[in-house]
Order: structure tokens, then C-alpha cells, then sequence
């Protein structure tokens, strides 16, 4: 069995879909049971979410769930259609007649359960089951929900482990993932394997092509994933769990380079050194929702018993923890604070790090041959992230893309479309 | 309790939805229960079909019902976003949610119960109740399926019947039903009152602002309908069921008059005239499944044995009933076909003309005088229609319009849109 998952840009017009059917049908000629889950056509959700916001300043987020959900039933049901006219019986099923079944967070549910009962009785009546990505619903209120962005991944992943597929194919509108944005680095390679515990530092620290969510329910639960281009019929790249020796023999030392423009740094001038200070303050900011990313405490200036805090964070929610802050300035006792939305983050992936001593020390003579300053860094056993000036931050992927021996020796084909 | 049905020309944009909310709130200000069917927004089943026929030139039938019924979900939940963003608490349902349970036939499914547990439940928490028009499921197949044509209408008076509503006001963008379309006749004049007998008369005849079926519906259920503007606060036309006195009291000789140029006339030439002929015939028309309207058979020549049996059916079924009769041409034993579209179809409706005599002769009289010639003549206890040449038909209907003393003594508004 083969779960595959095709994108708003793999089935944004009448021509794609009957594209995109025809794939499915070689696929199920091949022997395969196949089940699809499929995004809404092109810009139709940002279309639908123009409307909600025309007619409501704020849309109730169960009605704007009902709204979206509707995206996809649209592109499964021409989907189906498409697929039934080149004779081959296909069916499609919304989020809940699926059995994705979700919390209650509207907008942003999580799945809690999948019970595919219809979908295994179409499969099992030899049918291709289409499913309704990114849609679920909450057992408890009988209303309809949505998985938020990535959510068509993970309904993708989670009718994989579900039905216990053999994998599941990621299709997007490029080849892969690459080891850096081949738009910014076009001499960046397609990755052939990658372990999903690379994929989800990369998809954490910026790449797009898979979201965090989907790499995360793959990894728990086993399923690997071929992420693959709808246009072509190039093999993609495997995301894949290496289990007992694989995991020390198969692994690179670096996978890729990832970056991100999309965050802003917050610092706390002048918190007095004592205990507890530290605690005060990301307590505050955890109230607020905030998703901190990088945190960095300076060394105290002994002569004051002042020290300095700094956090990145995404810049959407940069007032809101600005203002949290400033409201308890006096009691936590800090003198200022400083926010920054010019910066560029860039982390360096690889299981093979671990194993490696010295990829730090390469990574900051890089930068710093290139003239490049580095104003945070944080690590982990995996990864290496470091934070310098937004305008600097393609040329530090440039070149520690090449340091570390990353670049192709042809450049990569880009194709049209959102990256997606 | 009022339950409500805005047609697609109702919420056509964010605007209208933002208008229609506010008249839904100023309902329930009022101190009533409120429960609203809608329909798609303007254009967007026409969109939705253009695109099905994109991608399958025949539109597998349960699909093409999961398709549509995107589009109510749309309209639905914008507009509980709109209602709830003006400060009341507003759900959503779609027909399966609503409990509008149906046979499984997709694409003119029929309502075989309705099961509003949720609806009931919401109205208690004090909700306004938005329903999906259109759309039911059945339960054997847990399929989605659609009411076909007029759909949304029959959802309103379904919903009404199943929650004992007081009133069902039937939105639209006229201001209710006229004695004749006021795009052909100016003088034609809003009905307040007219019986649901006398609708359904005007409705099988071509009158376009309600579906028969919605009038059958409530007929049978006794509810009572208000068809009025969406675009202003008039009152329209109370659609009603007479009882005991009122019957005989209250209705007028004539309600109005309706035309339609939607049919074509076949006439069998040469039939032998002996028993049996006639069912022959309409057997072999009954298995095309075609919807025979007025029949006339000639009296036979006396000299030849032979008649003639003229019908009229929709332009769109005229080609394979007139392949049918030709298959048995020689077993049945007539001489030839004609087949004639260029023909008009006029109906005069009047409960009152039960009790009238004289009115057939008034209504020839006065389409002779006009020098229209009358081609076929039809009658009910409430309705006497005439064929007449397609070109002469608005002629015909002024001067019936007139000759009965309906002409208003101003001439109607008629409003854009699409007359639905």
C-alpha cells in the first residue's frame, strides 16, 4: 500500500488534477492499493480566508474550520471525478468520514485517533480512496477541525501508520529536499536519504518543504517518506528512521543547510545577576504563547551584578511578548529593553556531527573568513545554529554551504511554484 | 419560530453577507427563534460544475454531490462568522449535521426524514441556526447527496415543517411572487396572498421565484411560506393553505398568469384510431423518461380511421422520445412525426375559477381579439393552459393579463439579478 500526498500547487487547475490522477492511476496499475490525501487547489484557502476576514474582523474559529475544510473537499471531489473517468473506481472521504478524529483546537487541532473504517472497506471493494488533507473532527462537540499549516502532511502521514502503509510519498512542485534552498544556493544538492530526526532540525530552523508536524507523527510512529516532485517522475528524497547499525554507517556528517528570515531578537538590558531572574522572565514570556526559539544569558559585568538576556522568537509575536515585558518591568527590575527584527538565522544539520569533533571550529572560520559576525549560537547534538545580520545571511549560507563540501557539481533545477 | 432561505443572489459577496447577517440579527432582536437554510454564493455551483466537466466529461455522480456541497459550506460559515463578529452566537450545520436524511439518489435526492437533534440543541443554547441548503446524506451509503434544482427552497420548508416553525420566509431578489414576470408584463402586480394550490399551478408553468417541489412540501406539511426581497424590508407573497371558509372566501378568480417557452410539441400523425393506440404511444414515451406536459388527441377523420395525438414535453427530451417512437414506428402502426419548437405555453391560474364559469371563454376572446391563434388547450380546476406560436407568447400574456383586470396601476420594480 502507498499513501501519497499532492500539494495546493500539484492540483491547482483542471489540467494538473487530470495530471495528477493519471499518477494515481499508474500507481494502482503497478499493484499498489493506493489511498491520497490532497490539499485544497491552488489559492483557494487564502481565498477563502479573504472572505472570512471580509465579512468578520475576527472569524469564530469554528465556522472559519467549516469554511477551510470546504478547500479540500472541492480538490478530493474533482480529484475522484478525474480518476473514475479513466476507469478506475475511486471514492472520496472528508477528514471525518475518514476517522481523523482531533482535539477541539479549531485552527490547529491535533489528531488523537484514526480509525479508517471506510476507508478500508473502499479498499478492500479494490477502490482508490481520496482523502481530504488537513481536515479532522472532535468526537466530543461533533464539529469539524483543522490541522493548521503542514496539515495535509500529516494526514498524509497519519492514514500511513494507520493503514500501515509501505510509505508514504510527499509530492510538492521541487525534486526534494535539497541540502540548502536551491533559489538561494543553486549550487545546492538533492539529498538522496536523510533520517528524520535531520529533517526535523532542518524543517525547524526554515526549510519549507516538509513541516515539523508531519516529520514528527512519521518518526513516532515508523513511516517513512519519499518526498517527490509531481512534475517528474525523478526519484526524491527518502526521509527514513535508521534503526541499530544504519545509524552510525549511513549518516553524512552534514545533511544540509537551512535558514530563516521570519524571527527577531528580544534583549533584557540589565536584569540583576541573582537566581531566579531568568525563571522570572521566561515565565512571563511563556504566558503570552510565545514559541522562543534561541536564548543566550551574557556573562554578568561583575562591577554592576547586571547581565543581559537575549531570545529569538517568530517576529509575529514580538509586541505581544514586548508588551507582557514592559508591564512587569519594575518587579522583575531590568532597565530596558531592545528588539531587533534584522536578523538571519542559519543552522548547519547533521547526524554525523555527533561523531565529528571540529564542525563547530569549521563553521565560525567559514563566517568569519567571509567577514560575516555572528551574534548568538546555540547548538544541539545535531545541529549547529548561529544568528547574524538578515543581509548577511545568504552569503553565510553560500559559503558555509560550500566549506562544507555541500555543493553540486551542476546547479539545481528550480521550478515554478511556492516551494510548497 | 422563523426559519429563513437566502438564494445565492442573497450572498453573493461579503457584502450581502454582512447585509443578510444584520436582517438575521434584527429576527432574533425581535424575540424569534431563528434558523436560516442558504444557498452557494452567486456563481459559485456554476464555477463548481464548469470545473467538474474540466477534468471528467461525465462527473461521477456521488462526487459531483461531495463537490457541490462545498459550496453551502462556504456561504454557511461565512455567515455565522458574520452573525457571530455582530455580537450573537451563531453554528453552522451542513445537511448531514442537520439531519437531513435523504434517499441515494445523487443529484435530485428526495428527503425521506428530517432528524434536527443539533439544531434543536443550539436553538436551545440560544444559537441562530445556519443550515447548509441544498445538501442532505444518506444513511445506508453514508454518502453526501444533493436535492437538485430549487434544493435550498426545500431545505427552508423541510427545517420548518421538521421544528413546527411559525413562518418559512423564502429570501430572494424580488419582492415576492406577480401576477406575471414584470420583465414582460410592467403592470404586473405583487400578490399578497395566494394559495399554495394556485403556486404550485403557477410553478409548473413557468413562474421561476419558487420550486414545486418546495411548494409541494409545505402543502403537505402545512407550512406557510413568505417569499419577499432580500433587498429591502416589503412585505412579499404569503404562500398559504387554506382551510374550512377561508377556501372559498378569500381567493380570488385569478392569481396570475405564466408563461414558458421551455417546451416543444410532437405530434404522431396518422395513429389508427382503435382502443389501445393511445397507451402504446405512451408506454414507448414513458421508458425514455420523459416528462409528457399537455396531451390533445384529434377527433378522428371518419373517412381515413386514422387520428392525430399532439403532446408537449421539454425542448431537452425531444430527441430521444422522438428516437423511441421511431424504433416501433411499424409496431405501433402511425404514419409520421412532427416536431414543432417553436411553440409558447400560457397558463391562467385562479382557485376562484372553480366557482367561476365564463373564464375559458373570457380568455379566448380575449386572445382572439389580439390575433393569436390557439394551438392546444389544457385544463385543470384551477388552470386552463394554451399553446400558441412561440412569437406571439408575451403578446398573449399582456393581453390575458389585462383582459382579467390584473394590470397594477403602477408599474413594477424590477430588480438585477437573476429572477432565482
Amino acid at each position: 500500500m502507498i499513501v501519497q500526498k499532492y500539494g495546493g500547487s500539484s492540483v491547482a487547475d483542471a489540467e494538473s488534477i487530470k495530471r495528477v490522477a493519471k499518477r494515481i492511476v499508474e500507481t494502482r496499475k503497478a499493484g499498489n492499493e493506493v489511498v491520497v490525501a490532497v490539499s485544497a487547489m491552488g489559492d483557494t484557502t487564502d481565498d477563502l480566508l479573504d472572505l472570512a476576514h471580509a465579512v468578520a474582523p475576527i472569524p469564530a474559529p469554528r465556522e472559519m474550520d467549516m469554511l477551510l475544510s470546504a478547500g479540500e473537499r472541492i480538490s478530493m471531489a474533482l480529484l475522484a471525478m478525474a480518476i473514475e473517468s479513466l476507469g478506475h473506481t475511486a471514492r472520496s472521504f472528508t477528514g471525518s468520514q475518514a476517522g481523523m478524529i482531533t482535539d477541539a483546537q479549531h485552527g490547529s487541532a491535533r489528531i488523537v485517533d484514526v480509525t479508517p473504517v471506510r476507508l478500508r472497506e473502499a479498499l478492500d471493494e479494490g477502490a482508490i480512496v481520496i482523502v481530504a488533507g488537513f481536515q479532522g473532527f472532535n468526537r466530543d462537540t461533533k464539529d469539524i477541525t483543522t490541522l493548521g499549516r503542514g496539515g495535509s502532511d500529516t494526514t498524509a502521514v497519519a492514514l500511513a501508520a494507520a493503514l500501515d502503509a509501505d510509505i508514504c510519498e510527499i509530492y510538492t512542485d521541487v525534486d526534494g529536499i535539497f541540502s540548502a534552498d536551491p533559489r538561494l544556493v543553486p549550487k545546492a544538492h538533492k539529498i538522496d536519504r536523510i533520517t528524520s530526526e535531520e529533517m526535523l532540525e532542518l524543517a525547524a530552523n526554515g526549510a519549507k518543504v516538509l513541516y515539523i508536524r508531519a516529520v514528527e507523527y512519521a518518526r513516532r510512529h515508523g513511516v517513512t517518506l519519499h518526498v517527490r516532485s509531481s512534475f517528474n517522475n525523478n526519484e526524491g528524497t527518502i526521509v527514513y528512521n535508521p534503526t541499530g547499525s544504519e545509524a552510525v554507517v549511513e549518516e553524512p556528517m552534514i545533511a544540509g543547510v537551512a535558514t530563516d528570515l521570519s524571527e527577531a531578537k528580544i534583549t533584557v538590558v540589565g536584569v540583576p545577576d541573582i537566581p531566579g531572574k531568568a525563571a522570572q522572565i521566561f515565565t512571563l514570556v511563556a504566558k503570552t504563547g510565545a514559541n522562543i526559539d534561541m536564548i543566550v544569558q551574557n556573562v554578568s559585568a561583575a562591577s554592576t551584578g547586571l547581565t543581559d538576556i537575549s531570545f529569538t522568537l517568530p517576529k509575529s509575536e514580538g509586541q505581544q511578548v514586548l508588551t507582557a515585558l514592559r508591564a512587569d518591568q519594575a518587579e522583575v527590575g531590568f532597565t530596558g529593553l531592545q528588539y531587533d527584527d534584522q536578523i538571519g538565522k542559519l543552522a548547519l544539520v547533521g547526524a554525523g556531527m555527533r561523531t565529528n569533533a571540529g564542525v563547530s571550529a569549521k563553521l565560525f572560520t567559514a563566517l568569519f573568513e567571509a567577514g560575516i559576525n555572528i551574534e548568538m549560537i546555540s547548538t544541539s547534538e545535531i545541529r549547529i545554529s548561529v544568528v547574524t545580520r538578515a543581509d548577511t545571511i545568504n552569503d553565510a549560507l553560500r559559503v558555509v554551504h560550500t566549506a562544507f563540501g555541500l555543493d553540486a557539481d551542476t546547479e539545481a533545477v528550480v521550478h515554478a511554484g511556492t516551494g510548497r
